[in-house]
Parts: structure tokens; sequence; C-alpha cells
């Protein structure tokens, strides 16, 4: 019998917290809560880590908009470069923190770089919506080869956020969980590739990691999926008197509160979404939780829950009989 | 009985080739010539790829010193984001490539990142000589905060060179093997780490991708270790009347070149090294061949070889008889 899996999706701010520039030395600080939880989480359960890059990313377009002699690189090779970096500074926080309890050679880890596959008919191409790099006044973004929006702080390029498919490399990370490897994989949502008859071609999207971490817990059919950041929970009636965390939820009852438009589409929308899909394919336990409590999340203790559907349950309720 | 093994180290301009300035897309079409041989190579062998990034690791400082908003990555994270950058290219360029010859979904491969453990009491860090990065004028280079050095360009950073002592993901790249997947690894000559007690920890410095390669050649044991770049083979007194390329060459006879001083100390001296390296710990192939001669070296038709100790010849010949 295999230890159970969890797949953990670590938010932006496990490496660039809210008021930070982004130096190395906070990023490798700031993973050592995370990482550490999930190096004792590693005796008991298989483990796949998915992260964010967000902050990185943008950070990288700023660098290449102020350098006019270094030639600019899309955006699909932007997010490699963000997977090259987390991944490593993922996988020596780990290591480290593997050392720190004793686990030290047995235990076999690696970080992929990894690409999604998008359609390239999805609706979200004829409509970027997606705000990526630095601001610039009017008169700049005037000058600019992309798709620009103007917002309070002045205009902004956007980009289309396609729904993710598949993960392509979803058997060699299926393989390399069977035999033992902890995964480090589909930093920030994925490099997002379309398929053209049997070749892919790099896009330029980005891709929300917690729903490509969605479709990846549903391909290695996790046991748990957590969606860890700076939040504690989901809240409904947010802002008002009524306010209140969620603990344990049935998915009808969070589908009912997403589709009552409780939740905002560019932050805990997308994590509610990734949840509901991850529960609709496998019936296995979705929560959103704080960095800090990935554990007692695990636990049952900690965050929001959509409970796993019982084997009773299996045989009664019709969208998991599907299964 | 598996498919004999070969790791292919690839020269910078395996990507970016002299005079170009290292587009995505010119960076793509080069690399369609040895991911076609790789791809038509990988019927009959098991393969590992590792690559240069020293055009795109200058490229990334050049970008973060135009930009002061953001803060600057130590080296080690430079040469993670180009793992990423190029491991990324690679990957899809040999998916592409797989997919033109009709091997398919049956061929797994992954591109990792990799750290390469280096000695802090090396004696390269007490004096750098790898210039990286852009050109300053002397007033510019006084108020930075690195070793630099001056050239007839104007001064450049220099950073320390050290020797590569082990592959930090070696157990991990032999599993992969061993099941059968292509491996991406290695990137750049690998993150340059060091061993504190039982903790790793980044550094500054910059390893050479084709002494790093001789060392994961020989960990990983490979039939023939081949380094390919813009260079036909290894010539002998260069640029004299008497120059002449080596065909198949005994490893006593390359030693006694290098020790004569016939290679360069920046350019063709490394991959020396790395081939006699590499011979010395396995005795089996290693050849130094060009781009667009990859299949043909295998073949034994080109390049400059130090061939394998025959089986004959283990039980006769001292050196190779300690494997």
């Amino acid at each position: 019998m295999p230890k159970p899996l969890i797949l953990i999706a670590l938010g932006g701010n496990a490496l660039i917290q809210k008021g930070q520039k982004g130096t190395a030395e906070e990023q490798f600080a700031n993973l050592k809560v995370p990482m550490r939880q999930i190096a004792r989480l590693s005796r008991d359960y298989r483990i796949v880590i998915t992260h964010g890059n967000g902050p990185q990313a943008g950070n990288l377009l700023l660098q290449q908009e102020s350098c006019r002699e270094v030639p600019n690189m899309p955006l699909e090779i932007i997010v490699a470069m963000t997977q090259g970096q987390i991944g490593y500074m993922i996988e020596s926080s780990l290591d480290r923190a593997l050392m720190e309890i004793g686990v030290t050679t047995e235990q076999l880890f690696v970080s992929l770089i990894s690409y999604v596959v998008v359609d390239e008919k999805d609706p979200a191409f004829r409509n970027p919506t997606k705000p990526i790099g630095p601001f610039y006044t009017e008169e700049q973004a005037r000058g600019l080869p992309y798709v620009m929006a103007r917002t309070d702080k002045g205009f902004r390029r956007v980009v289309a956020s396609p729904k993710p498919l598949a993960i392509v490399e979803h058997r060699e990370i299926k393989k390399l969980i069977e035999m033992g490897f902890i995964v480090i994989c589909c930093g920030g949502g994925g490099i997002p590739v379309i398929r053209k008859e049997r070749k892919f071609r790099g896009v330029d999207a980005v891709i929300d990691k917690d729903l490509a971490s969605a479709v990846l817990a549903g391909e290695i059919k996790a046991d748990v999926f957590i969606i860890a950041s700076d939040v504690p929970g989901v809240s409904v009636d947010w802002g008002k008197p009524a306010q209140r965390q969620l603990r344990k939820v049935q998915r009808a009852e969070l589908e009912r509160y997403l589709a009552e438009g409780h939740f905002p589409a560019g932050s805990m929308g997308p994590k509610v979404q990734a949840i509901l899909q991850f529960h609709r394919a496998t019936g296995n336990r979705g929560i959103i939780c704080h960095l800090a409590d990935i554990e007692r999340a695990v636990a049952g203790a900690a965050g929001t829950e959509v409970e796993a559907i019982s084997k009773m349950h299996l045989t009664v309720d019709g969208g998991a009989a599907r299964l």
C-alpha cells in the first residue's frame, strides 16, 4: 500500500511577501515555513509541489523592458526562467529542511520544467484580461506592441489566461511519484503551449497556477490537494458583518457560494474553482489554507476543506459514481 | 541488455551562434540541427543532454544591471533561470524532433534543475578569472561590489570557476536513465553549491559545463561522452603551418598534447580535459565534434575521439583495471 499522495500548490507569497522587493535572501527565508512542514509530511505522504511565479515573472519583465541591448523573451520563456529560479529555491530549501530532520540520502526529489496545454480557441485569447509586468504612461503604452489596459496606477500589458487542459509531462510525473520521488513542477501554472496537429508551440499567455495544479492533482489522483497562500481559508460575506470563514464544506454548498459571487475573480475565485474541479474529478479532499497551516490542514484541523466522498457515498451519489 | 548510454554536452552555440543577439526564434532555429540528430539517436541509445548557458546568463546579467527597481539575483539564481529557459527550449525542440520522426507517446523525457558541488577551499575562489556579464568603464567598475578585471574592451566582472566534484542529483538522474527517460540536466555546468557540514549553500561562481558533464558522464558510466560545439574536433599546432586535426587518438597522446600547451585555457583546454577525465574514470569513448556531426561522431566517422579501452586492454592496462 503506497503512502497517500498530497499535491501542495504554494502561492507566490511563499517566496515574496507583500511589501517585499524579493531579494534572494527574503525568498529563501520565506520558504522555510512551508518547507519544514513539507519535509515532515514527506515521512508519511508522497508529495508533489507546484508554485506561483507572479512577482518573479513581473521582475523579469521589468528588467527586460529596462534593457534595449538584449532581445526580449516571449512570455513562455519568462515562465520557463521562473521555473528554473523557483524550482531551485524550493528544491534547495526542501533539501535543507529534510537534512534538519535527518532525512538525507534515501529521499529522491527533482524539479521539472513543465508545460501545459491550452486551447488555441480558448475565448481568453480574444479577451486578454490578466495584467502582467510594469506600469506605463499612456504615451509609453501607445508605442508598445502589446494589448494594454488602463488601470488606476497607469497602463499595463494584459495577456490571455486560458484554461489549462493537460500537463504535458503528466506521464513523467506519474512515473516519478510511483518511484517515490518528491516532484516540484508546474511552476507559474506551467509554460503555456498549444497543440497544432501533433506539435506544441509556446504562446504568450499565463495560466492560473491553482487551476493548472487542479488538473495535475486530478491526473495523478492525489488523495489530498492543498492550496496554501496568505489567507487562512475561504470566507463568505467577505467584508460584511456576516463574514465567516468556512471550515468543512460540502461541494454543492461551495458551488452555490461561488455562483452567488462570494469570491473575487482575481484571487479567491480561481482557488475555489480549482478545489471544486479537483473534487468533481476525484471525490478526494481539497483544502485552501495558510502557508503556516499546511500540516494542520492535512490533519483536518485548519483551512477550508471540501471533504472526501466516502466509499459509501460513491455508491449512492451520481456525480461521484462516474469515477 | 539496455541500450548504450550517450551523454551529449551541447555548447552555447547550439542556441546562440556568433554574431546573433539571441532572440527566441534564433535559439529555437539553431536547436533543430542537434535535436533532429538526437531524436534519431534515441531509437538506439539512451540519452542524457547537458548544455552551456554563457550568452543567456550574460543577457540576464546585463538586464539586471540595467534595472535598479528589481533586486539583483546572485549568480546561482541566474544559472537556475537559464536552466529553466534552455531546458524548456531543448525539451520542446526535442519533443518536436521526436514527433517529426514518429516517436511520440512512448518516449519519456524531462529537464531537471541540477546543482553541482564545488569545494569551498578550491583555489579558484582566491583567484577569480572567469569574465561574465557586461563591460564597464573604469569609473563604473569602481562603484561595483564585484571583483573586476581590465580587458581590451573595458572592465568586466570576474568570478571563480571552481572544479565540479559531484552532481547533487546524480542518484535521481541514474534512476531516470534506468527507467528509459531522456534527461536534460546540468545546464550551464550546474548551479554551484558548497557543502557546509550537511547543508548545501549556493555560491557566486560558474562551473565549466564540459567539466561538469564529464563528472556526470563518469557517475552514470556513459558508454559515449560527446562534447558538441562549433569546432569539428581538436587540432594540434593551431594556426601554424603544421596544424592538423586529430581523429582517433590514444589518451596518453592527447595528455601529452595538453601538457605541451596545444589547447587554449578558455576554449579547447577544458573540453580536452573533460574528455580525458571521463576516459580515466571509465575507459569509454570520448568525442569532441561539431554540432552538425553528432550522429557521424557516434558512428565513429567524425570528430576527435579518445577510443574506448577494449575488454582485452582492461586486463593488461593498470589504469583501466582499477575500474
